[in-house]
């Protein structure tokens, strides 16, 4: 450590001159995978298999954590971290679920508890796909599965979801398994949509040999009843890929983004699995786990510190289908399966234009085994259109700057569905968290006599294919640094002035109050009273108007989740009430929904931590930001849906002393380089097009005269 | 006409074959413009003079519009409708106002009529040169100035207010300036930015003769006492053009937007002055006005109606200051002044990204001489991110389509503030409607002793400056004709199942249900009900689910209008109380504040239309929605302000039988052409530089290395 501690004398800020130095933040390397699942196997007796869920960085405690950031920013000494791993794993083929905390710089295990009832690992690839096998190769799911009388050679597909809670017989860990199949006219494509194929048959597994305990029939009427498994009446398929199209569009001519100069960012690796990404001002580090996926750390502007830690904590996906088995259908996505371990290896030129970079992760396997996650993330810069303009009319100059945005993104994809997560920043100092959500509905069969008649909790988008309404809730944890760790959060609301005589005889005057949060609690958006919310720190004041330095939350608002107060999915959900919550900051209080959300029953999540009634006045908290929309699916989500845009802002209010964007250079054509279509009815602009190798060609081959 | 039928002989849809073919719904051609002023002046005495404010095409009713479109796209002979104008004038220098319908086509002023007590004309641009420059050459204004002793040389500027109504004294036409200077440490910066420089002096004048009647001092304080203007204290200035900054970012690298074969959209001239514009599938005409700017008309997709007209109808912006005489400030930049006739005009490479295509437009002066209104709109496609993609984890395939959109926009300076207007299409069948709001607050003088003080109605934005919250409320107005022209408006909500034994017994259940409008009448957003407007056609049903085919509305909440309903400004903003108004269709009901705003006493805007609560079932409806913010200013929206982007979306709702962007082709890196930031420290990809001429150089010159 001494070295590098020599390492950071003179820095003020991490930079590229201090190239790959590790850091207490950084996720663990492969080999700290593998010496954390050797360690831990060692104080078991060499007959116990051990099941690994997660091994991932056990971050140091802030109030360690803190003192070094600060040592590493004014170039003292750093004083020294262990670094630590947490663990959760299994007994394999056993429900013995521990958790564990290893010491990698001691090297030994230094915690290692059986969790108690009702507390269950997350989902793994590994078990997912036995899951589908077991339950595929059941001979009683084969005998269920032969009353349907599928056309011979037709290929079943297994997916298996998290079995949620109803306080039935569900102590034990289970799998709600969905049978689909292929489209049985097309059987050799193996990327055909076998949503568009739901067939009435749920078998349901334990988790100790992934056997099937039970197979569900599925109800497909217009009420509870279940049937027998009917036969199958053939209908068309409802493909997404491109060649099963009757045709592409073929008038889209390509736009590209050229980055000539390369991308304005500096990313700095910091040890093997490390980054500290700085741009336009912006410099924080970039962090990874199976859980969270990206977690950004003390991020600041201009030196200025602002978050320590910003990460998507928890989502929740109720549907609103009440019968059996559907009435569990509750997806956490983060904490059932993990948006770090379920994230795209993502292509050049298909998930992003321009300049990319791509940054790779490692997680472990169920063996303790470092698996890489390839282009996990992946970082570019795009326009974002004007960022600010003014035109004087006594001159007729315009002063005009574009919008460039700085961009991480990741894409998980859990079963069917997708989200694209990113976090983005700009010039004028905001930070924004983007989600697009795509992929493909969750579907369910059912009776074809109901196709045009419906059912009021969902919507049939395909013959025989139902997409039940459902609710996705999310929950953005924000852990603010406002110039210093003792941060308040208070509201705004924009109030009319009584008419008064005096003051307001015209009616017309309103005002502006702010109101300071004492306590840890839940609170929501009052459109009506234009209510919002501000991260402030009193103590520091702004040089010209005196207010104190804050950044405001912009977030839409949303419909909270109808599921009732004494359901389990409300019980669950601990985030899903209030639009924010706030509380005191405690190291393990890190997901929204509680650390293990597989079957969970409530009481470990943020409205758990809420009801200490914690004073969160000029102290360290934590904000969470929930968005989220009731998805009532239209036909045209249908069998791909076209991205629904979520965004959360964070904005200044009074943290800088005029708008930071000032001096972005102004937008010109000698920079920008854009082409005029200067009249109708000409040819198209001859341009080249460069090569693969940087050569350049004559004139493009014009596949179809453009009419410009 | 004959001729013209004949070209439209076999057309289904207008297209590039039938080029520069005139139509009902172009804009007035400069020779109309021309033509109508002096028809009009020849029914009047030589000896009198007008001034006209409005020359614009008077839209041919829609009940002649209707079988033309469908003679149109059917391939029939199209009707004969004679070409109209509509004028509004005053006989200069009274206050003598009228509006005329003239027959182009017959060649004869068709109607008349001298306009009632507080109907008022529009601002226009030699009006607002001629107040500027009487206030300050007024005496009284000089000798009033004087008392601030400003340093000699000192410019002072002056904006021109339309009035507002408070009802004392105020039924005839007048205007309220507000003073400024420019720097006076910088006397010759002709762009040095006035509004940190606010006086506390503000003449009014009246509209005849545009000569000052009365000076008004401004209050200064925390309450409405009014002193003496005091003698200038010295201020530094607070600049936004460039080279007045400290020191421009010098690590934005270039980031271009090329399109190597052109843009994807045709545009086709119709006559001199209207234009089809078709994009993937998309297909409308472009008009533009002096009151809205871009309106376009018989937007259709795959060719299937979707709207008659899309417009900005309206926007209001009350101010929170309860005090004389700032009480007044609400404007009207559509009725009081004209997004068409405030439109900037747009300079390659500066207001877009990409391929380019400029629209320029004719409007009217003062003189009735025609005035280009040259590159007001521009039209380009921009990347959108993701489309939609799904990645099938049992095989690896991802499947993904980028969103490519198409932009109109049309960016307005009204004195200090900039909108940036923009239609959007994408190819999932979704139209966007955005406003981007930037420019420079409308700033007023406080007293130092306030600066860090501050009043519950404003932000401090610099010393002595005061920005005064305000709200911003805008009314898109939606002509559908969904599959044909009688449409109805339903809204969706979505409610929890009450807990049922036998039907919900876990208490998850929920059901959307869906409510028709029957009436005419305002509405409102509920975020807690999940509230969604549609615009449906009950005839037409989605072949799949039976289902009538729709649009549904996204729009943001806002806060509605905080002013008190007796007051003129409620009164007068008839729009700015609910979310939605929905009324039947009448030819000359466009704006939902009234056609003549300037000073406007209310009910002549769209609550009058709701009032006659027609029927709004099934047949030709309107649909006004609002949005809005509050804007409570930062500091960091001065001295110019980062946009701030308000968005509505029109989306099909089982108005298509699937995603209408399956066909989109796959985005492929052969395509793309991104490049590959492959590892860190690597020196920046060598590239290749396209030259002005289309020739190639070498390798660019790299004028700061890319640390990628």
């Amino acid at each position: 450590m001494a070295a590098a501690t020599q390492d950071f004398s003179s820095a003020t800020t991490p930079s590229a001159a201090k190239a790959n130095v590790s850091h207490p933040l950084c996720p663990l390397t492969a080999s700290e995978i593998t010496t954390t699942a050797n360690l831990l196997r060692s104080v078991w007796p060499a007959n116990i298999d051990l099941r690994f869920k997660v091994i991932t960085l056990d971050e140091p405690p802030k109030k360690q954590m803190i003192p070094y950031l600060e040592a590493e920013h004014s170039g003292r000494p750093l004083p020294q971290i262990p670094r630590k791993a947490f663990v959760s794993y299994y007994i394999r083929n056993t429900d013995r679920f521990h958790e564990a905390v290893v010491n990698l710089s001691a090297g030994r295990v230094e915690s290692n508890v059986r969790l108690g009832p009702n507390m269950h690992g997350n989902g793994d690839y590994e078990e997912i796909l036995l899951v589908e096998k077991n339950a595929l190769e059941d001979e009683g799911v084969k005998a269920a599965l032969a009353k349907l009388k599928l056309p011979e050679g037709t290929a079943v597909t297994a997916d298996p979801w998290i079995y949620g809670s109803d306080g039935i017989n569900d102590d034990e860990r289970l799998y709600q398994v969905f049978l689909y199949m292929r489209d049985p006219a097309n059987p050799s494509e193996l990327d055909s949509n076998h949503y568009a194929f739901p067939l009435p048959i749920s078998p349901v597994l334990e988790c100790n040999n992934y056997t099937v305990i039970r197979i569900d029939y599925l109800p497909t009427g217009a009420d509870n009843t279940v049937h027998e498994p009917r036969p199958y009446e053939p209908v068309p398929a409802n493909e997404y890929i491109p060649e099963a199209q009757p045709s592409l569009r073929k008038d889209l001519k390509p736009l590209r983004v050229i980055q000539p100069e390369g991308a304005s960012f500096t990313l700095t690796p910091a040890g093997e699995t490390g980054h500290v990404l700085e741009w336009q001002k912006w410099s924080f580090r970039v962090g990874y786990n199976q859980r969270e996926g990206m977690v950004l750390y003390d991020v600041r502007y201009d030196s200025r510190p602002l978050f320590y830690r910003l990460s998507l904590s928890d989502m929740n996906i109720p549907y609103a289908d009440p019968r059996h088995p559907y009435h569990k259908k509750a997806a956490y996505d983060l904490g059932d399966a993990g948006a770090g371990a379920m994230a795209n290896n993502l292509k050049l030129g298909c998930d992003c234009l321009g300049h990319i970079q791509y940054l790779s992760a490692v997680i472990t396997d169920d063996k303790g085994k470092p698996t890489p996650m390839e282009n996990c993330v992946c970082i570019h810069e795009q326009d974002a259109g004007i960022g600010w303009k003014h035109t004087n009319y006594r001159t007729g100059r315009a002063a005009v700057v574009r919008n460039r945005e700085l961009v991480l993104q990741s894409i998980i994809t859990v079963s069917n569905y997708e989200y694209i997560l990113a976090f983005m920043f700009n010039q004028a100092g905001e930070v924004i968290y983007e989600v697009r959500a795509t992929g493909i509905l969750s579907t369910q069969p059912i009776d074809h006599e109901l196709d045009k008649v419906g059912v009021p909790f969902g919507t049939v988008v395909h013959p025989g294919v139902l997409a039940v309404h459902h609710q996705h809730i999310f929950s953005l944890r924000i852990d603010p640094m406002l110039e210093g760790h003792e941060n308040r959060l208070v509201y705004d609301e924009a109030h009319a002035m009584p008419i008064d005589k005096e003051w307001n005889p015209h009616g017309v005057g309103y005002t502006v109050s702010e109101t300071v949060v004492e306590k840890a609690g839940g609170l929501d958006i009052d459109v009506d009273a234009n209510r919002v919310f501000k991260i402030q720190n009193p103590r520091v004041l702004n040089p010209v108007n005196g207010k104190p330095v804050a950044y405001k939350i912009h977030v839409p608002p949303f419909q909270k989740m109808l599921a009732h107060p004494s359901s389990f999915h409300f019980k669950r959900a601990e985030f899903a009430d209030h639009n924010i919550y706030v509380t005191t900051h405690r190291d393990r209080e890190l997901y929204a929904g509680g650390w293990y959300t597989n079957q969970s029953r409530g009481g470990t999540g943020v409205r758990s931590f809420a009801a200490r009634n914690d004073s969160v006045k000029d102290t360290d908290i934590v904000v969470w930001v929930q968005f989220g929309i009731n998805h009532v699916p239209r036909i045209e989500d249908f069998p791909v849906m076209p991205c629904e845009i979520l965004k959360v802002s964070l904005k200044p209010v009074n943290f800088f002393d005029k708008n930071p964007a000032l001096d972005v250079p102004p937008s010109e054509q000698s920079f920008n380089q854009s082409t005029l279509a200067s009249n109708l009815h000409h040819q198209p602009a001859v341009e080249t097009v460069v090569g693969k190798g940087g050569e350049c060609c004559g004139p493009a081959e014009q596949p179809g005269k453009s009419k410009l």
